[in-house]
């Protein structure tokens, strides 16, 4: 069983070296030295309080489930891979560690364990691959004294593949690299490949609505799930996995986003792709941010978009640049300019199509090198954050979609938003009445408080997108993080509706306690 | 303000003539003469009960919307336009009309007409165009002795339009022919034109899940809906209108099907397109039915699918090619085989790499002409059915949905439940994952029972298609008359979550008693 580091991402000594250009950047843009000035404490020095599940409770479930409460099984599952989440991790701090991981073996074993936890009144965190970086994985314990993890990682691999109706049916706990391992033998591909894709779950995608980032070819999770399982503590929901229908409201829709506040995804029947015969990566150069969105809309809007569509804005593409060690050939490709990343993974017969038309809109070819680039190092980011992190500086992302007519707009009032650090942006999943945005946060971090810091920035610029427009999340979802400023987005409406529902599902309030909805009423 | 007849499809006189044709099929193959053997009541003649809505409750609702109760508007608004409504209202059995028809001028008014009925416990069934085919306007009145007819007519007009992002805010009770038209001068087109065109409301199409003609490429109302806003006696729901989002479940997927029984879609926003420079439609003969579909399997899954693709078995396409004078050409083109009608309504671009692949699947191109009748006609079906009533032949519709595999075992079942009579079928909607079949049922009328005669066949259909894997319904939604199978496809989970939406958003229960969800429990 693969698990990463309990304070950071990966494996052990996964990933990229931290590049050698990096440390001038850090130097003359954030004022830091470049030397490691932190390290995660070692796993004997974490803090943990002794498990709180009571004797009796500990027995039930494991009739049910395999139960752990060892050191490290506890502290992998302490919580997500947030920035804040990791502040914490590496400085030891798991008081709020799960009092156990209860791992069952299918959907009945779940099903035991959420009326197990509704009895004796222990609070469930549903686990998937522990990816989360909104608090959705956090250890609040609300009215209960005891809490588990769920770690659905033994409902795994591929149930079904009908490659006909390019569908497979897949256990919620498998991860998607797992998946595709499955899927090769079909001749299929999962169509979801997010930044977080070595360690992100199946199930974790769809409950948190995803976006990977192919999502303007193959779409967003919540298009790509056909049908799924939801255990709740009262009862099962199965949805059916036609490819449309007027059967009343969605009620896939519900669980989708759900962030295990209502109950566990199980299973889930996913559209997938054909496996792609050749991929193809490259990029291109425009003169402003604002020029390359407009053709990324006129591409989009004209249905000749390719799947994997990425426009980095100035600052972005400044600072990708001289991560890569710039150079001379760079400067004068893209000094000043936007970089475009514009990948194929299926057919890419829209290629000559978005050539002719990118370089009417004035854009300059950079041949396949840049996307190649960018595809060798697609999941990389949450490796460099740690050495980043090891060097003193707050790294983190946030994100946000809205309409084409709103989309510049909305970009500046972020950007005013934060003056003083450095926040890079791009355009990563195109609809036809819109797009997102995602932002990194680059600065020296505060030492005496890195969490306040990111706190106040992140309050800050939330409610500057939510003023402009914009929705609070596109694709990491609620969490803890973003619970309190929910009923901003859906209203007090919004709120009373998922509230019945949450009542309906989870009677004891057992799931995921202040995740997606927040803790009070 | 336009009108129907009371007693079958469009205002008088509209529509195509009966064909002379048909009559010989009538005689042949159905045994009926063709020669007229029932003609609809006088409205004078329609039996109707001295309204029930008591005076407080009228003065009340007369304060806050216009209040109609004269025989017309009763009768008008009495039930939807199914084969079973349009025996019913030609019989002149409207004891069971509403009330009253209570049209608010705006959002404030629709939610003063909630509080009112709430509060003199009053049934309220929402009206938008009045096209239900599943018993969706059924005067039911559950516990309650009195019902109105919440007519949205003047909730209409296009509020606001972004051709840069091609989306639009319409007034729920917009009729898709004035939404046209408010669109045109914006350079923009509804993308949703299902073949109830001429009378079917925006707010109704969302709230009962339409797909439109085109929704091979334009997608169903569910994708179209970007954002709407809800009344419900308990409260005003207004969702976002990001073009995606991760905040939470998506809440207007719930509203989306909701059919009344939750609350009133006052305004929705919808993806559209641009206006096409041109539409092109034209024909191809299959060898066999399953041939066909594998060939429409192919062009979804390539990306190349036309907007619209509508591909008929061979028994439709016999009865449509009779229908249309047959003759020596149109037989040795179509005898025994099927006809595909495709169609671009907007670039086109595909329609070299369709041809191509059609011919390679073994099609043979049959030109435009059968494509521009299709056109000419896509809007003709229920005109025609007023024709055939009044020759004492039945004549109803039903559809499913399947994934690509179990398209033909699927197709093979219902023709199987239903022998001994004629049963035309088509495929309509296409999917990555698989497709809509949509099918006409025609058979001599039973003149005792003509009522007991379809509602045999249509529950006999039904077990058959939920036995054999379909949805119950892909695009005609629940109403009254699906409501007893709702339980087959969602589970009592799912019920229960539905209830617990309506508990809160209905906690008196008058929004359309009976539809959606069965009245019992």
């Amino acid at each position: 069983v693969r698990e990463q580091v309990f304070h950071g991402w990966g494996e052990p000594g996964a990933g990229p070296v931290f590049p050698e250009h990096a440390g001038a950047l850090l130097r003359t843009e954030l004022g830091v030295s470049g030397e490691v000035v932190s390290r995660p404490v070692a796993l004997a020095d974490v803090r943990l309080a002794a498990s709180a599940l009571p004797a009796r409770a500990r027995e039930r479930l494991a009739a049910v489930a395999a139960v752990g409460d060892d050191r490290l099984a506890r502290v992998l599952r302490c919580r997500g891979k947030g920035y804040l989440d990791l502040l914490a991790q590496r400085a030891g701090d798991c008081e709020s560690a799960p009092d156990a991981v209860v791992a069952p073996a299918d959907e009945a074993g779940v099903a035991a364990v959420l009326r197990v936890c509704a009895e004796e009144e222990v609070a469930v965190v549903p686990f998937g691959g522990g990816t989360s970086v909104v608090g959705g994985l956090a250890g609040e314990r609300g009215r209960f004294s005891a809490l588990i993890s769920l770690d659905l990682g033994r409902l795994d691999g591929l149930r079904s593949a009908d490659p006909r109706s390019l569908t497979a049916v897949l256990g919620a706990g498998t991860r998607l690299p797992e998946a595709d391992r499955a899927l090769r033998a079909h001749g299929l591909a999962p169509g979801h490949v997010p930044q977080s894709y070595e360690w992100a779950s199946v199930g974790g995608c769809a409950a948190t609505r995803s976006a990977g980032q192919a999502s303007t070819g193959f779409g967003r999770i919540d298009e790509q799930v056909l049908a799924l399982r939801l255990v709740t503590p009262a009862g099962s929901l199965e949805t059916l996995g036609a490819p449309a229908s007027a059967a009343g409201p969605a009620l896939r829709q519900l669980a989708l986003g759900s962030e295990g506040a209502l109950g566990v995804l199980t299973q889930v029947a996913l559209r997938v792709r054909r496996r792609p015969e050749s991929v193809h990566y490259e990029g291109w150069a425009f003169g402003s941010f604002a020029d390359g969105a407009e053709a990324l809309r006129a591409l989009e809007q004209a249905g000749v978009a390719p799947d994997i569509a990425r426009l980095s804005d100035e600052e972005e593409t400044r600072i990708g640049l001289a991560l890569a060690g710039g150079g001379r050939l760079g400067e004068w490709l893209l000094g000043g300019r936007c970089l475009l990343v514009l990948g194929w993974e299926g057919s890419g017969h829209s290629r000559r199509a978005v050539a002719a038309r990118l370089l009417r809109a004035g854009a300059r070819p950079l041949g396949p090198k840049p996307g190649r680039a960018w595809a060798a190092s697609r999941f990389a980011g949450p490796h460099l954050r740690d050495d980043l992190i090891d060097r003193g500086v707050m790294v983190e992302t946030f994100e946000t979609a809205t309409s084409w007519s709103n989309l510049i707009p909305l970009h500046e009032a972020v950007r005013a938003a934060l003056p003083g650090v450095h926040v890079g942006g791009h355009v990563s999943h195109l609809y036809a009445t819109g797009a997102s945005l995602y932002y990194t946060v680059l600065a020296g971090q505060d030492r005496g408080d890195p969490a306040g810091q990111w706190r106040a920035l992140k309050a800050t610029v939330t409610e500057a997108i939510l003023a402009a427009g914009g929705t609070l999340t596109h694709h990491h979802a609620i969490g803890r993080d973003h619970a309190p400023w929910l009923e901003r987005e859906i209203g007090a409406t919004g709120i009373a509706l998922l509230r019945a529902l949450k009542r309906e599902c989870d009677p004891a309030g057992i799931m995921n306690p202040g995740k997606l909805l927040p803790s009070a009423g």
